[in-house]
């Protein structure tokens, strides 16, 4: 454990802080300080059933958390709604942030809440936990130096909701997550082109013909395209969906090689993840077979992928703290940059799948 | 060996003609009797360097293939653009057809060659050689039996082109193979989505905008998706190219499982093919994980998928020569749906992208 530890606090009890709650206390760089719920009783609940140190404030309230001088961080699992009134607040209060992805309801909420980190100078990343698993480098090391030019990736993120979701999650309420399966899935998918891209934004996005809406008319099901015409011709699909089995599949050709994931945001398993790397095969003599086989790259990993977030939230904190570093801007460009072409998604949807220039 | 094989003649010394000589030698109710090119010194080089025994006939002139009537059966792997002259001309000779995909340069085309087939009483089969292997009837199995609603399915299929296939391969040029990359690769990537959707037509074909053509407006690289609105909501993206690596990639997400498999149209090797199936996965508790894994399914079989294919067509030549059945229309009527789509994503292309109506 680290000298003097960041102190996170959490803001909301999902279910989903269960996980990121185990992760802070499995960084070495970080402590779980406080929680917080709209109610004593839930925060105090939340505590039990994870069997949280003694050590750990409990809050009935978020104003507690962000008036806490002892709190460094705070993780926001809120409905996406909310976000941009807690996380502004947060930041006025001069806490770093971890905020659950969807970021906000749109780019214009996003940079409400980017503008008040950057004038207090506080460091923001969102919960794509994915990003910081040591799979993902290796597979950027693989596509960057071996595959040659990007020419088609696909990427889909579904999940198979209950009937009670359906009917009661707060993803398919559209006064608290009203960007439905696209906030809560295709994030990750959009996510994971740009990663492949380098970040660089596509030139037009192009929702299909293919959506299903809840009666309150939030997205369950929706697929696009984007392309990118400069310096390369790229053309990518996501498909995001509530109404199927679990898929998380990242699919990128390229001119010399070829990549497959099928677990790419939350890996089969702890500890070691994998993906499949074929490059320069060609068929055998008489088309019977190929040349090369796909490679099954492994990648262990000592610590969890949401405690690597953690970790690298914490180390970025660190140095701020010690007026080392300034915030990190790689972080918020990248939520920025997948919230921009999510707007354009559903910008595409709203005008019956018009092509949205970006 | 069977009692009494079926002869079969191959008319055109294409590269592809190899691999199907050998799989008419492979399979137990088929033999070689003829092969023909334009030029007998061609026909002769062929049968040499693939060592045909001396039993095989060696003509100069399609012709005198048509006119054997020694000549049960022809395969065909003529540029597209001749495959109705000739197809049909087979077809009046009383020849069973086995044609190369794809069949026609449009569904007219087809149509007079399937006429021609149907009132001569000959069996039609398109060149289609993975619809035969039996892993195939094992994916269809699991599908159709434990997947539940087919929801998202992905295809793809791109071969890297040499500078030399660029500038001068019969699939790039405007008189021979107009459809290009579409004719020759997609065609796979439609029928098997229309295999996985029990060879419904969808009722939308659009193309997406990432066209890329050479000089003489032949297709090089092209990305379109399909729809289904009744009696279930489906969408399909299918996207190929002769300008990535070598991908065959099929995955098929529905409401209770997800299937994967890589190179669904030529296997990595004969006799052992294998693809990924999930069933049932859940998330464990924290979503640290998954609750099943994929399964990898392998299949083997004693023929490569070739020989089964020309054993299925000698099959049914058997049937009909001994006026047990009458041609099966179960192949040509899958050629023809896979032509039909392939038209409409030329018109969609054709037409700026706009959504074509099947």
């Amino acid at each position: 454990m680290a000298e003097n530890p960041v102190r996170f606090g959490i803001i909301g009890c999902a279910e989903i802080a269960r996980k990121v709650a185990r992760a802070i206390d499995l960084a070495p760089n970080s402590i779980l300080y406080a929680i917080a719920s709209r109610s004593i009783e839930k925060a105090k609940n939340f505590a039990a059933t994870n069997g949280l140190t003694e050590n750990v404030k409990i809050y009935g309230s978020y104003d507690q958390v962000l008036d806490d001088p002892c709190v460094d961080a705070v993780y926001m699992p809120l409905p996406t709604s909310l976000h941009v009134h807690w996380a502004v607040l947060a930041a006025c209060k001069k806490k770093h942030l971890l905020l659950e992805k969807p970021t906000a309801l749109d780019v214009a909420e996003l940079d409400q809440i980017l503008e008040a980190c950057e004038s207090n100078g506080v460091q923001f990343m969102d919960g794509s936990m994915w990003l910081h698993h040591p799979r993902t480098a290796k597979m950027k090391d693989l596509l960057s130096n071996y595959s040659g030019q990007l020419n088609f990736i696909h990427s889909q993120s579904t999940s198979l909701a209950t009937p009670e979701f359906l009917e009661s999650n707060i993803r398919v309420k559209p006064d608290l997550d009203a960007l439905g399966a696209l906030g809560d899935l295709a994030w990750y998918c959009i996510e994971a082109i740009l990663w492949a891209k380098d970040y660089q934004l596509p030139t037009i996005v192009t929702a299909l013909p293919d959506v299903t809406r809840n009666l309150a008319g939030v997205i369950l099901s929706c697929t696009a395209s984007l392309h990118w015409d400069q310096p390369d011709t790229t053309v990518a699909t996501i498909h995001c969906s509530f109404l199927s089995h679990s898929s998380m599949d990242l699919a990128i050709c390229a001119s010399k090689g070829s990549l497959h994931v099928k677990d790419f945001i939350i890996p089969y398993q702890e500890h070691s993840a994998s993906f499949d790397f074929t490059l320069g095969s060609k068929f055998v003599d008489l088309h019977i077979g190929w040349s090369v086989k796909p490679e099954e790259v492994c990648v262990t990993s000592q610590l969890p992928q949401e405690a690597l977030m953690v970790q690298e939230l914490a180390r970025l904190v660190e140095g701020i703290r010690k007026s080392k570093f300034r915030p990190d801007s790689k972080w918020p460009e990248i939520s920025r940059k997948t919230q921009l072409v999510m707007d354009a998604v559903k910008k595409s949807i709203d005008l019956g799948c018009k092509p949205v220039n970006l």
